[in-house]
């Protein structure tokens, strides 16, 4: 009989509510409030923090990954929040509903930074992004940070590059003062984006094998390396098809697809995950930013050598065009021509071209062939030589 | 030398114009003005209507196709317009600038039809389409055309199926009157959307080979049957990757890449077109619609065995969705599995989609493979499983 041990969600009105009854009705049993405080791997059995004990034939690892909370003096005050999960979400917006809140600090200019301050202006909130990095969005060439920059500028979204935080306190003219290495900065909220850590502790413990990235080694089909476990999501590593190894890639999408493998394969319907080619994106406010691959540095590292090509192109056809700008950025091998990354950014059609390369890179595409890619083209949606065209064709010349 | 012979557009105020003595600063001979009579293959020479000749040791046909203008009495009448190049383009606008037309009258329900009705709305033109068949852009699935009809009606478009244009007449409550079979139609313009016909007749008059659709038979270096003699665009055939067959497919992106390659070969660049998957796209006011590979009539024609599965999904994340649809229709090959076609259409993102689609259509992509492609998740562009991965699931219970 399955078992499901963890949170269920039933504190928010608005959302779907699935009750340990309504998972019962489907045979399923569900414990929550209920760790799981060690695997007996040999025995099959967990030992419950309820002092119960649960066998177990076949156990799927979904622990996922914790959204990390500065180790600094004051980080676990009212009014700080990190941002991982729904009951994150929740309480942060009860504490948005509840508070006047008239400035908000946002620790880490990453995707949580990114989205997060758009959330906040978009409540009238005075918004703040600091990082320790020179610049957000750090996998992104830097000439597209610029324009991220702008975006942030045109929004009242000021970001102070290159500063520490040190510690956060109480405040007067403001609930909250994070301390940082560049000077005080006011904040009714502090919200911190710098990361996650995996969840792995009680698979370690359980002596199933780890990864070079240090989440739980898995094969294609999800297995561990302990008969009848399986492990998924954040907690995991997935296969990288670009770098040709594996590495750790939290995403939610990429979980949902490991967990449909698992699932796939535990009722004796044996099928492989592929792997991920490193596809992601983000919006921020009216900008699209979107990366796929590998990154030049991530390229070098894996021993490729690699060369790369930028342009500023258009998302429509230059007749329609109004001023868009769309900054495409390839990578290839020297060595074999094999495309190994891009990188999108514009108000309009990054993601429609990051959708294409990372096909592309899916398939294993010679950069030769994406210049020459046949995309449906219409002036709505492009030019006759499509921005993946022209940056294909540039980044030629370099090979 | 080279010698380029075509029109040079030059009586249009807001365009670049390129005039002879441009083209000469970069040392190529332009002609305009002048038709080619004839061509003497084995001689290397031009006959052309001013009585003089050319020879030439290579030779490029570009000769492209023409808009066919419907054989009806009153097709030539004065309002009465195809839509082909520049120089239609023109004349159709100065036409509308110059006599105040109340109604317009759109012959043919494809491509042209579709983008000209929303030109003609966006002048506040009473707009009336009428087509032959049963639907609007008949390659799509009916359940798709359902949206368009919607689309128009909503900006005030009328269709009439199944509707056969039989004469053109002068009016009298309007300039001109459309007679068809199924009663009169007042108009101030009518324009004819109707298709195109290849213009290869001087090259089969010239003795090259034509394929089995009737233009100019190339190879993948845009060769025709003679040496020295090259053909690109809408006068010549093209490599259909997903048919496996040389085809006709004249669209303005494949022109312009063959038009590169065979630049390329003739520089002594070795370089082969690796073909089409069959992209095309286009916007009808708020609508996307967009298609690749092969219909299920064609693939079944081509000796596949297709299977296909519909979905509606969403074209962003469900929790900030307002009721937006996206509709994805994929093909596949039921004895081998690869993937053989898709649609989409939406206000949103159904060309994001066409883009993936074709990459892996290009690439030989099994649909399997496609339910687990790794794209560019974020929910303002798209859910965990993106609706290209839904619609692959859900053929895929169909194999």
């Amino acid at each position: 009989m399955p078992y499901y041990i963890g949170d269920v969600i039933k504190d928010y009105k608005k959302l779907v509510i699935r009750t340990p009854e309504d998972f019962q009705k489907n045979g399923i049993n569900v414990k929550i409030k209920t760790r799981v405080e060690d695997i007996d791997s040999q025995k099959g059995l967990l030992r419950l923090s309820d002092a119960s004990s649960l066998s177990f034939d076949i156990l799927v690892m979904a622990t996922g990954a914790d959204a990390v909370r500065l180790d600094i003096p004051g980080a676990d005050l009212n009014g700080v929040f990190v941002l991982r999960n729904l009951t994150d979400a929740l309480r942060l917006k009860s504490y948005l509903n509840e508070k006047a809140c008239g400035q908000a600090v946002i620790i880490g200019g990453g995707y949580i930074g990114m989205e997060m301050c758009e959330a906040m202006r978009n409540l009238g909130i005075q918004t703040t992004v600091i990082d320790v990095l020179p610049r957000p969005a750090i996998r992104w060439d830097a000439e597209f940070a610029q324009l991220i920059l702008e975006e942030l500028g045109k929004n009242n979204v000021i970001f102070h590059p290159e500063t520490k935080p040190l510690a956060i306190a109480k405040g007067k003219k403001s609930r909250l003062v994070l301390k940082t290495d560049k000077g005080d900065l006011d904040a009714d909220v502090i919200l911190m984006g710098v990361g996650t850590r995996r969840n792995a502790t009680l698979a370690k413990a359980a002596g199933l094998e780890m990864g070079e990235s240090g989440a739980i080694k898995v094969d294609f089909r999800q297995r561990t390396s302990h008969e009848g476990i399986y492990a998924v999501g954040d907690c995991c590593e997935v296969f990288h098809k670009v770098a040709g190894r594996w590495s750790y890639f939290p995403l939610g999408d990429v979980a949902n697809k490991q967990g449909r493998v698992a699932g796939q394969n535990i009722g004796g319907h044996p099928v492989e995950f592929p792997g991920v080619v490193g596809a992601q994106s983000f919006k921020v406010f009216n900008l699209e930013v979107g990366d796929t691959g590998l990154t030049e540095e991530e390229a070098l590292a894996y021993g490729f050598q690699p060369a790369s090509a930028m342009i500023w192109g258009l998302p429509i056809g230059r007749p329609m065009a109004k001023g868009e700008k769309l900054g495409v950025k390839l990578i290839a091998d020297k060595t074999k021509g094999r495309l190994l990354g891009g990188q999108c950014i514009g108000e309009k059609g990054a993601i429609q071209r990051i959708v294409g390369l990372s096909v592309a890179l899916w398939s294993g595409l010679a950069i030769e062939e994406v210049g020459y890619l046949d995309l449906p083209y219409a002036p709505p949606f492009g030019g006759a030589w499509d921005a993946i065209h022209v940056a294909a064709q540039e980044l030629m010349k370099k090979m």
